[in-house]
């Protein structure tokens, strides 16, 4: 699996892997019913370095890096990974938060945090504590899941 | 002191306050350097709702909310508040802070969160403390003060 900024051809199977995972709307808070176009801008604007994760050919995830706050905060990067449906199971998300993480090194961050990670979302939990991640802060209610009502959302963090 | 929704006419006023806050970059995580069209657009712009405090004609201090995410955490919301300098140690900030409780409440929202009050700022903290505002989390070294170098920032939240 080749890891690598995206591209402009990539554009096609980021909208095919981000947009059900957005109408989904069980782990990002964001608009499940926003534009193919809005989800685009979110995910690649110019805020953000957009990855892909390519094998054969195929682009089996994406992820993207900001900073997660300006000004003194700018030493600490954000960052999120979507991975395709079809390709779940596979190391995707891992592949791609160790590459972020030692990106993030090698371009003057010193931590990465996650904002928002739904508590529901166990197995994206697991994945990033396995990383590193602590859980620095519990929301408590803070996302209406469509299906669990409102659950806790949690703040992850490490240092690089 | 009344406090009010923010008008075309408080736009100087609103300048006065958020640019030298900006400027000495200790209380906000956002670039000391940016232009005052785009501190303005950060306080005012079309994601947020923007207030003011005022006396005696007298613009004292300034307050915005907006959601804090999309989607499924679009029921807690996020506060920015500033006094004007010479009107420090009034109870403005906490005036503010009050009324954009009931303003949330009163709006739908369930929660209130401040993302990154930095933990050198502790009159802010005792003071968000005091209206009922949890530590949450603690984000190691997540602020480059310019005076201390990197120190915690905190994540603050209450239920409404």
């Amino acid at each position: 699996m080749q890891i690598r900024k995206a591209e402009a051809t990539d554009v096609p199977a980021i909208v095919e892997i981000i947009v059900p995972i957005i109408r989904e709307g069980t782990t990002y808070a964001l608009d499940p019913e926003m534009s193919e176009a809005d989800a685009l801008t979110y995910w690649t604007g110019p805020d953000k370095e957009t990855f892909v994760a390519e094998e054969d050919g195929v682009i089996l995830g994406t992820y993207y890096m900001r900073p997660n706050q300006a000004g003194g905060g700018r030493y600490v990067c954000n960052c999120g990974y979507m991975t395709r449906a079809s390709a779940n199971g596979r190391g995707v998300a891992r592949s791609m938060c160790e590459h972020s993480l030692a990106y993030a090194r090698s371009h003057g961050y010193r931590a990465m945090q996650f904002n928002f990670v739904i508590s529901t979302n166990e197995r994206a939990v697991r994945l990033w504590q396995s990383l590193g991640f602590e859980i620095v802060g519990r929301l408590p209610d803070a996302f209406r899941h469509p299906a669990h009502g409102h659950v806790d959302a949690l703040v992850m963090y490490r240092l690089l």
